[in-house]
């Protein structure tokens, strides 16, 4: 049985939507029903592809507003349904969508190079790793189930696999929003204070990580053939209710988040027989799920 | 000019086999001609898919002898040229692939279960990055270009994006090294010092990379359809000369390469305005190239 059974205590327990086996016991690092609190229908941004393929970002309005303002109005004035597509691939690196042209007009009300909302002021977190973070003094996670990190009076949300950042021209620039990328390979934390990050993939990651790499320079494919449209971007609160997408994050303030830290931190036999005694944030991403 | 300078500074200088524009003066960190060393024909193994497309490991035998022998010795066998594929890929997790049915007799003079080679006597590393590594006491690199962890007496290739292991079942198995991955996510370091690292992918991940996920647990496919096909494993040396791939590594115990990892560790302007001062080793990947 080595297919089945192989690296099957590796598989990362935070992935999102991932369907939960009932555990034979309870363990000091399961939730209890209540730590799994509602995504609200506002901070649901759902994009289609061309393909009928959704993918669901959790916006991060308490970290970048400015940004997240934008993005809601370009969701309100539908201006990621015509003209707008995926079309940057580049392998362990970024996903990237908008308009490949950057010809498109904003929609109204739309800053086009917001002042930077690339930190803010801390630390908030209520949870955190053991082990100190290689980009910053301490790594953790908020209330509401983001994760961050922080040096002194300042923390931020870091780069990790499926956070959102918006694209931008060399500095001043900040970029407003209307093009966005996703993180697809290991988490490029350099960028952390750099750019404004402004949510999470948490659903549908996988219809753009699996797309084709694009052969140009940093990964933009070469002709528009190669582009994957997108359809529309709609808030979850767009939508009628009967298709509403529902999400859960778990609960950081509470001593069962605090076991579950440590359980990632040190992974248990019979797959592993040395624990490591530490993770990077990005592998211990706060756990986010579908509605059940 | 948004998208043609987007994260442009940012891209990873260390991707394996990109062409690299003239520079406009010679930094600190640039490599003299003499840094590149050639990467011997018999650590280079060479999958070709039933596309056409090939993928390029460069075999660690150095680091876990026993299992790379049994790799040589089932490219030797023609193991792989029939009946083997991808047939698991798990979002920001791993690609595997091998036999899936299981049944296929191993090759002559193939260890089932060798002993565990997970890590090594050390400290060997010639250079290290400056901050410590979440997963060991310190994170660095060998003389001949492979990324390196350890603790105390002990060290270990970390499993870092691209990086390949031996598929095994619950321990005390250790896999013989017919079934492979490579990671194709963020860094799953909790499996350092679990698994044998056997090489890395260094030419043609993106052929895995970008293969659709499987729908099954742990990212196995659902149906034989669904697997890619694997025609060929072959040693470069088993190859006729004009065909063979050539690679070269960069030597690392110089002070171009010191200088290097500071540059990793603080990106640079105009893209970047601030620097993190540090940085973890899957993102300061020692430099592999296509021999020019």
């Amino acid at each position: 049985m080595i297919h089945a059974l192989l690296l099957a205590a590796a598989a990362p327990a935070a992935a999102p939507a991932a369907p939960q086996a009932a555990p034979a016991a309870v363990l000091p690092s399961d939730p209890s029903p209540a730590d799994w609190v509602a995504i609200s229908d506002d901070q649901l941004l759902v994009f289609t592809l061309a393909s009928g393929k959704t993918v669901t970002v959790r916006l991060a309005d308490g970290y970048a507003p400015v940004h997240v303002a934008n993005i809601r109005k370009l969701a309100a004035a539908r201006w990621w349904d015509a003209g707008t597509s995926v079309y940057r691939l580049q392998d362990n690196y970024v996903a990237q969508w908008g308009d490949a042209t950057e010809k498109k007009p904003l929609a109204a009300g739309v800053v086009a190079n917001p002042a930077p909302e690339y930190d803010h002021a801390g630390p908030t977190a209520v949870a955190r790793l053991g082990r100190r973070d290689p980009y910053a003094e301490w790594a953790g996670y908020s209330r509401d189930g983001w994760p961050l990190a922080g040096i002194g009076k300042r923390e931020w949300l870091p780069h990790c696999y499926g956070m959102v950042g918006v694209g931008r021209d060399m500095a001043p620039s900040t970029g407003s929003g209307a093009e966005l990328y996703t993180v697809i390979g290991h988490g490029p934390r350099a960028l952390d204070r750099n750019i404004a990050v402004v949510g999470r993939v948490i659903d549908g990651i996988e219809w753009l990580s699996s797309l084709p790499r694009g052969t140009g320079d940093l990964g933009f494919y070469m002709t528009p053939a190669e582009y994957s449209p997108i359809v529309s971007a709609r808030l979850a609160s767009e939508l009628p209710p009967a298709t509403r997408p529902h999400f859960q994050y778990r609960a950081t303030s509470n001593p069962r988040f605090a076991a579950w830290i440590v359980s990632r931190e040190n992974r248990s036999p019979p797959f592993f027989t040395v624990p490591a005694g530490g993770a990077d944030i990005c592998n211990a991403m706060p756990p986010v799920r579908r509605t059940p």
